[in-house]
């Protein structure tokens, strides 16, 4: 049974540590991003070396006092802020945020696990190489909390998510031992894959300290296009087309629908809109090709067959690099508008590939079932992973619909897991997804994960509450 | 304590499986490799379905007989044979080797874990498309072992090995209970990753019984060459400089010494030499480009930019596939050659690629001070994973060296280990490397281990004595 994190404990690591370690919990530390619970936390402890990690859990377990690790605070499903049970101390990875070595030749960062990710494009450009990983909070998501949710993003068609990146890390233990796993080795078969089961473990195993990273070599010439398609079915044709003629060459495919471009016409009037009148259904194609190809007119090329086959109807390909961007800001501040206008329910789910067509024509007829309402539907077609999200009628407000948010969220993942999908793609478990876990989750699956939690944290200090209930 | 599988017992498991499902080990199931032991099983039990895996298990862990799982029988490290203890179970998953499904447009094959390789890249190939994991025995290796071993092969550099071509898997655990994993999803983060926990674990944690992998598309088309190189470093670099203009096109960089040619004309006269006359070092290019570029012409620009930066001396670009199908003949054979001319030691060892030149440099010296002997030093350059391989002088017999194995064995792979390296790349530990991961290990990760395998298998029968000794 855990204990609460009182002043007695408190004042026993604010001995054990440097004075700038500990400081009262700021608001950020304790917000549920989306708004459902507030958390609690005794102090922010944020240790300067592994040694000091070391030490602070050693002394929790010892305590059984919870720990929380927090990176950049950034999750969508509430891992990073513990609402209920007794008051834990939250670890914080900021002051643990070096980039420690770039190795170009090897294509190969080494960082602590408090390093932003920007900070890790930006030192992998310094070398002339890509660490692809990318998503929409880059400027303050965290190298630890990004591979504690293994997290995706937009390159993951081409580079693989935050567990397919890492080569190697360096982990504190519940009880405090650290293994030291941070190799930089492409092949190595000695035993359990230790590393993979904490990738994703969303900090109830261990506590990630450092990684090293896969580089990528930056391609030599970049192109994007969008291309109109009749539905999600030619979206997905096309993409094969495009992957036979591009290979890996295709480091993005966004599928998106008109009602992202209603929700930025309306909610951010100063987003340039591609097209003179909206489609039903378009992509965003990225392709990052090698030395001797023209990014441009490969997509010309791609175009060019994919309409002779129908499969297109129309199509824009980026001219210039500011084009590009204009592109890609459609597609990024789709989200932004989405929360400007406030939905009723998110969902963050992927499909086998070949079910992603049907699903969205069997989930727009079910959920209307219950009610009237409207759809925004897009996300990383390449990948079977949509950003399904339900949105009251023009006019009215998301909270007059709070009574039906759980029966639309039951009928969107219950027909997801008919289908052979995922309630979770990309954002993980965290405290908000803990009973879509144990509702949708492979019984012998969910046994394992419990007994491998109560072997390597019998205490169950880490993370209190995610991803499996504290009990 | 273990108990061996009597005959009472297998006379239970008779009559619980239908007549063909059982039978009695032929030498090929108790033969270690590299002769170092001889294998033991009192019986074959070949299950059909999921079902009987099932079934055999659940007796099994009741009666606490061991099982060793066996797919084709070609691992390096005797894994599949158990030579002492109690008499074990063997249980193949031969007669679960249907390739199940293909989904060419997702990139997906879904195939049961008896499975051989060959026929998986037939059934990819006739969808237009590769399944790219390639080893040598891919006419008897079987997935599952595959799997279990965690494969690597000479397209890891481009593609992964075999845990990053698995999207999904079906195990059955030590007690006979089922984890239906056998997922086609690109992206599922929802809980712990048991699928890469399961992957490379040799069999002792669950039996793999069937997988979805991961296809590519075919690239538009292939070219091969040959180049001389002056040392490792240069290798390196040559390889740096090929995939900034050819990004994710080089599929493989095999790095190559003049001793396999010698072995090769010595042993293997029918085989083809590319050199008049052979040099010291050289490398094997292969490369899969998109559609709009030539092969043949991308190699010779790179042959021309690195001649130019002074990285190779010499080359030869395959003009047609019967050239490169001679320059693959060369590395593939070597070896067969090496196996003819007969090791003292082998080592199939991994560095991080800034490493692998100053080992080469070091290693060399290191062993003279031991004795004369000849080097083939050879491998996935691409990955840092060399096959460092010792062999007696030229006349010479590796049996008159028999007493020096041990301390060649250690040399080379204490400055593995202090170089940062892994003393099993890709072959895993078996039976034949336990000693070694005991000595190499993180200590935190060898309990971390321990603690897995006993709550997983509390009666330790999932292959007894492979990767973690049995106590």
């Amino acid at each position: 049974m855990l204990k609460d994190a009182d002043q007695g404990f408190v004042d026993h690591l604010r001995g054990m540590l440097p004075e700038r370690a500990l400081r009262a919990p700021e608001p950020r530390h304790l917000e549920e991003p989306r708004g459902r619970w507030s958390g609690q936390a005794a102090v922010v402890v944020a240790p300067g070396s592994v040694e000091e990690v070391s030490a602070v859990l050693r002394v929790c377990n010892d305590a059984r006092v919870g720990v929380v690790p927090y990176g950049g605070g950034t999750g969508l499903v509430g891992g990073q802020v513990a609402g209920e049970g007794p008051v834990p101390v939250l670890l914080s990875l900021e002051r643990m945020a070096a980039v420690r070595a770039t190795y170009p030749q090897e294509n190969v960062i080494e960082v602590e696990a408090g390093a932003i990710l920007q900070d890790v494009h930006d030192a992998a450009e310094a070398v002339e190489r890509l660490y692809p990983l990318s998503i929409a909070s880059k400027g303050s998501a965290r190298i630890g909390g990004l591979l504690a949710t293994n997290a995706g993003g937009v390159n993951v068609l081409r580079y693989g998510n935050a567990r397919d990146l890492c080569l190697g890390l360096e982990v504190v233990l519940a009880d405090g031992r650290v293994w030291n796993g941070l190799s930089r080795l492409r092949k190595d078969n000695t035993g359990y894959d230790l590393r993979n089961l904490m990738i994703g473990s969303e900090g109830t195993l261990g506590v990630i300290t450092a990684a090293s990273l896969k580089l990528a070599p930056r391609p030599a010439g970049e192109g994007t296009a969008l291309m109109v398609v009749d539905s999600p079915a030619d979206a997905l044709a096309l993409l094969a087309l495009a992957r036979d003629r591009m290979g890996e060459g295709v480091s993005a495919f966004e599928l998106m629908h008109r009602m992202g471009l209603d929700f930025l016409a309306d909610k951010l009037p100063d987003i340039r809109l591609p097209f003179e009148t909206a489609p039903e259904w378009f992509v965003l194609i990225d392709v990052g090709l090698a030395a001797g190809l023209d990014p441009a007119g490969a997509l010309e090329a791609l175009f060019a067959e994919s309409f002779e086959a129908g499969l297109v109807s129309d199509g824009i390909i980026a001219q210039n690099e500011a084009q590009r961007h204009a592109f890609w800001e459609v597609r990024e501040q789709i989200p932004e508008a989405n929360r400007r206008v406030g939905s009723v329910s998110s969902h963050d789910i992927s499909l086998p590939m070949g079910a992603v067509a049907d699903f969205i024509d069997r989930a727009g007829p079910a959920l209307a079932r219950l009610g009237e309402f409207r759809i925004n539907c897009f996300g990383h077609l390449g990948d079977g992973n949509l950003h399904y999200n339900v949105f009251p009628p023009a006019g009215r407000d998301k909270t007059e619909f709070h009574n039906l948010r759980d029966g639309i969220k039951t009928c969107v993942h219950d027909l997801v897991h008919d289908m052979g999908g995922s309630v979770s793609a990309e954002h993980g478990i965290g405290r908000l997804k803990v009973g879509d876990l144990e509702r949708y989750g492979d019984p012998v699956k969910l046994a394992t994960m419990r007994a491998i939690k109560d072997v390597l944290d019998p205490n169950g200090i880490l993370n209190p509450g995610a991803v499996l209930r504290h009990i």
